[in-house]
């Protein structure tokens, strides 16, 4: 603590694990691959489920659990499915002492088990659509990890649904998709852009895979969160079956949307700077730091009792804290939040006192420009306010480096510097053998094919051939 | 669905499950002891996590999340530990396709992860308490599984805390225990009775266990909430030492406290009866049901406007429904909602609307008794009056149920009448031995030694020897 973290124009990939750690978001596990989320980063995802669970609820959805342990022949059932996993997979082959029969896989997505139990609960039409969202733990045998952005185990949330028909399915997989982008918008302040993935990168099973992605504080593309139209592929390989309303024996259509921990890394990535941490203040585990400063005895008595009043006042509406430590001067407490990347400190000392006034700085305006007075008896409509300007401009911060990294290059030169740089938006075929090499002469990839584009046709940027979409290509995590 | 459930004097193992599964609480997983938690279960397993959780909270808790996967080397070094928990484990012995050289556990509670994450983090008494809680899944190899009561894995929360005295561990130990005699009692409306456990129902690694101790409704007991303190004994085998304020080193003092899933099956075995589920109002997804009655269409409307009437001046305070499906009728409705343990039923007909009145019916009071009608623009403080007299009633019952059952036999023959028939409150001298003939003689074992209990002395009531303490004896799930 209170040391400081590597600046990221030194080396970013350092400055992200560097502040993780230091902001005690998480900590290495003995297990390689493995993470332990500390207190305060598990603040911080407690509010970003809060954030989607009520969104989830909102729109229909019931929270349920399924199994850890997968039964590795579910796993095989659907074709491309298997494939896609089968090199990710924990596999439990002990249990209470006896070599297994059958070995268990730990779940690395539920969509085989929950489609095995879907078509035990689903028998009529009467009984879609089926909107259950569950939390869980999931494993995926990682060998490159990060913190956060790509764990052996992690946390997230997963939607599984079952419609009647194909248009409600795809039009459930469109509205979770919605969602993500109005979380990822409103509350954790970080632009996203809607898209189609292309066929290579659609999830093992998927008739269509949509995402969202957001550019990172190096440019590079992060995904954020997934939503798949499954079609009636999982349907088909579990036997969800339904009577229609003309009593006609149909496949059901399935969708599967989630999104994970590396939320956390996003946010991380999206809005900090060299002093740390800047978290959102709709999710940040603490909105409000008030530090106490004084010299003298005297002081200090009417200081505490100034900061105990504020945070009473505060305390209904915001997630406040006083820091009235002894033991650590007021210089490293402002180091120490700001690491820590708490949207808004309150300072009162004798001096703010004598004027009937506390010093607010954001975290997010570094400097004189960022600090300004305000009286004592209006302080909590002034933060208030001060936190929703915060949350506005962390967005608009975001969105306008996006912006100024996202190029249209004319032709494959250009293209390239593009994609060393940020996001290039281009025609694109569609081809995937196309799309192999450009991975190849550039590391960048089909991030997503936006939902929102005008209209037209093109050349692709790297073949020539016709193209009627624009993709988004850049570098990803 | 609207089969009847097999009443409990006829069977009430199967009375149990079949409650379970035709409320679609939960239902059988395809891996052997595993079960899914439908979202109706889920529902009521997530009004008790909120219920712990703020309790966790205002007990100055964070949570935190710590890995599934544990090296075996771990287990290993606390001795009584692994000596508990070896026969139970679920290992993983191969990832990514490779056969790992450690075997991984899959955790079947987190002391030693937990301990040895508290050895890097814990270094000087100003880090002290560390007063963390999980919320997780955890696997036990079972032999024999029962839905919610013991499954292979189970949902669960596990506290972990580290202190630099004795005396505060053993604090924060019994204080959690507190916590969860106030949970059960003002939320589950379960009567419990916290106590110390025997020697042989020791934790595994622990110096003292405490728990609640609940009767069902076939009069045998639950242990529906469990608090350690562990002493040294996980600082030692992990480590976790600090400087104290002379600059001496010293290992910490650790509890771990857990409550899980199996409250869900607690809940239904005390409230339960021969129509079904009995929820708690306070824990209950649903609190009130709102059924129309109606025969003509001109009926129709009406009845409906006043039931979408009341369901909007319920909607802010109470957890509401209206099930307004026209292929079921009115009595059909009754019964669904009555398995599925709705504590109280608004019927609204053209009768009632005439009389400006509804009716309202007490799940737990059956027949006429528990009817009455209330004036339509007095619903809500109605409603809120009814739910706080279910919630205080539930609770009685259960109390005088089990004090109708909890007997204080004077000789071993009349012990063993009580035991086969409830609780025995007896002295005893605290022997293992004596307790493994009793449990020989009688499959009932010492559920706790209450912690109050009127100090004195008396003889064992299997070994005559002299005791110094009373104990429940019970046969429990």
């Amino acid at each position: 603590m209170a040391t400081k973290v590597t600046p990221r124009s030194e080396d970013y990939s350092r400055w992200y694990t560097d502040v993780i750690q230091m902001a005690e978001l998480a900590d290495y596990a003995p297990v390689k691959g493995c993470m332990v989320i500390r207190p305060y980063g598990y603040a911080l995802w407690e509010n970003i489920q809060a954030g989607l669970d009520r969104r989830f609820k909102a729109t229909g959805h019931v929270n349920a659990y399924f199994p850890l342990f997968i039964p590795m022949s579910f796993i095989q059932k659907e074709a491309a499915h298997v494939e896609g996993f089968s090199p990710e997979l924990a596999v439990v082959t002990v249990g209470g002492g006896k070599q297994l029969e059958e070995p268990l896989v730990v779940r690395p997505t539920s969509e085989t088990m929950i489609g095995h139990m879907y078509a035990k609960w689903i028998q009529s039409y009467r009984d879609l659509p089926v909107l259950i969202n569950q939390w869980a733990n999931v494993v995926r045998w990682e060998m490159r990890t990060r913190l956060f952005l790509r764990t052996m185990e992690f946390l997230w949330q997963e939607g599984h649904t079952a419609h009647a028909t194909a248009e409600e399915a795809h039009e459930e997989t469109l509205r979770m998709l919605d969602v993500y982008v109005e979380f990822a918008t409103e509350e954790a302040a970080i632009p996203v852009i809607p898209g189609r993935k292309s066929a290579h990168e659609t999830f093992a099973g998927a008739v269509t895979s949509y995402s969202i992605e957001a550019m990172m504080g190096d440019c590079r593309a992060l995904q954020a969160g997934t939503s798949h139209f499954l079609g009636q592929n999982f349907a088909r390989a579990f036997d969800i079956k339904f009577l229609d309303e003309n009593n006609e024996l149909q496949y059901a259509w399935t969708t599967s949307w989630g999104m994970s921990t590396r939320m956390v890394g996003a946010i991380v990535m999206v809005h900090g700077d060299d002093q740390g941490l800047v978290l959102p203040p709709k999710l940040a585990p603490l909105q409000v730091v008030v530090i106490p400063i004084w010299k003298s005895d005297s002081e200090h008595a009417a200081v505490m009792e100034a900061v105990h009043q504020v945070e009473a006042t505060l305390r209904d509406e915001v997630r406040v804290r006083v820091d009235a430590r002894d033991e650590y001067s007021p210089g490293w407490k402002f180091n120490e939040w700001e690491m820590r990347g708490v949207p808004l400190r309150i300072e009162i000392g004798p001096r703010d006192l004598a004027a009937g006034r506390a010093t607010l700085a954001r975290r997010d305006v570094p400097g004189r420009e960022g600090k300004r007075n305000v009286p004592l008896d209006g302080v909590l409509a002034e933060v208030r306010q001060e936190l929703a300007t915060i949350q506005v401009d962390l967005y608009r911060r975001a969105l306008d480096f996006r912006q100024a990294h996202t190029y249209e290059p004319q032709d494959y030169g250009e293209f390239k510097e593009a994609v060393a740089n940020g996001f290039a938006y281009s025609w694109w075929c569609g081809d995937g053998d196309c799309e192999a090499q450009i991975g190849e002469d550039t590391k960048a990839t089909t991030c997503c094919i936006p939902l929102e584009q005008e209209p037209g046709k093109g050349k692709c940027i790297h073949c020539g051939r016709d193209a009627s979409e624009q993709a988004i290509f850049g570098r990803a995590y």
